[in-house]
């Protein structure tokens, strides 16, 4: 029982942990699960390219019809990829594996409060959970950087700013609370590109809700954000909102339910999903 | 209380029917909605020009999640523009308007059988009930037509044919059922055309799921159509499917829920939303 042979050590308590694999982009979706099912645990930007990752949101039944009307009225912040019926735990998504523990990373919530981060969920797993599979701006990432569109916190090394808005989602339910958005900071030249770009991937948030104008937004300070990191903004950049995937978490954990899991952040569950699948037309 | 000076003599039995418009696609969404609350009973086809008409789908509260997770499962079939919530009777889908009234005809099924086809629900209208608002090819159909390719349904003056298939829909809760396509042939050249212009219009129905072999979705003769009309196919053209909104009704009205409505065929809600809204990119 040694880790001597890894490149990276992995986090302690988890005998037998497989080595950090060379090359993340190559690995399949499966590879992939399986490396994080084996206790490997790490953010999985750059694993499996050209695949979907995605978000995860675990509600009881009782909450799934809000969750689903929500995501419903709500689509560019919810854009729903699969929902896995009460107590399944493997789906096509992610053939073969299990939603118990193929995310390197989970966040537990008892009565919308955070109360544990475990690597898998077989000490909270219930019959009547019902699993959410929400697309990701991952899968976006990767078509503007195709198409030669810089993304800037790719580029700095840091995680996207999002910031709550003081635009209201549709309600739904016990479901409410205010949309939240990623913003990148796009070369005026490419901002049309930018647009034409994402309109094409309606599953995971397609075309931004807003070019321009934070304030309008209710944004004081792009310097500042309420979750992820603060980017560097280019000379001759304009910043450009789309709407983000922790606005259904955000709803849900205000909604108080007795228990709602979801995915640690970028620690994202990776489907077998082509991204070029998603792209219309 | 005379109809003498009415166009076309409405079904007897309603007081005091409004006439029938000279132009019935220059009347706004809100003035064909208040037209057919006053009791003007017609199919919608040609009305309110520019303006997505959609489907009604109205079912207990109770077999609200298997509706809105089967349509979330078979987007093509069942794409949602809009729910209103139990007893909700109006939305910004309908502006002022009342789903009870609005919509020309209904059709009423009681543990699905068909029992009545009322011009409103007023009789039938309970406060658990949760409407759904499903998009409908007309939009793209006006679409193809200003793409110039032509709709042979349309010249032919008939219906569209639509058709069971020997494919299974994803089922969810009590809904199943198989996938119902409508079939338009269209010419041999502008196949790609059709393709690339209902792409842009994922939310009512978007791309073809099936071009040619009509034998593979297990239909073995285009002449005999399981709804609508058979259609001349002209020479030349090749038979082009689309998920329809059928498939839906099909698969509630086999879940057999105590109570669900529709609308009559042809006889659609119309909406507030602009086909040019439902276009991307």
């Amino acid at each position: 029982m040694t880790h001597g042979t890894q490149p990276t050590p992995a986090p302690s308590g988890t005998p037998e942990l497989p080595p950090e694999p060379a090359v993340p982009g190559r690995l399949s979706p499966a590879e992939a699960r399986g490396l994080f099912r084996a206790g490997f645990v790490t953010p999985t930007a750059g694993y499996s390219d050209g695949f979907a990752q995605a978000n995860l949101l675990i509600v009881p039944k009782e909450q799934a019809f809000d969750v689903l009307l929500f995501a419903q009225r709500n689509l560019k912040a919810c854009p729903v990829l699969g929902v896995l019926d009460a107590g399944e735990t493997s789906s096509e998504l992610l053939a073969g594996g299990d939603i118990r523990t193929d995310v390197p990373r989970y966040t537990v919530y008892e009565d919308g409060v955070l109360v544990d981060s475990p690597t898998d969920l077989n000490a909270v797993w219930r019959d009547d959970l019902v699993t959410f599979i929400l697309g990701c701006s991952f899968s976006f990432e990767a078509a503007l950087r195709e198409g030669d569109v810089p993304v800037a916190h790719i580029e700095q090394g840091v995680n996207v700013p999002m910031f709550r808005t003081n635009r209201e989602c549709a309600p739904a339910g016990a479901m409410a609370g205010p949309l939240v958005v990623s913003m990148r900071p796009i070369p005026a030249s490419q901002v049309a590109d930018a647009v034409r770009i994402t309109s094409r991937y309606p599953a995971v948030h397609g075309a931004p809700v807003h070019v321009g104008d934070p304030a309008a937004l209710g944004i004081a300070d792009l310097s500042r954000p309420d979750f992820g990191d603060p980017v560097r903004i280019p000379e001759g950049t304009v910043p450009v909102f789309w709407a983000c995937g922790v606005t259904p978490q955000a709803a849900v954990m205000r909604s108080k339910p007795a228990l709602a899991i979801g995915h640690a952040p970028g620690h994202m569950l990776i489907t077998d999903l082509k991204n070029s699948a998603l792209q219309l037309p």
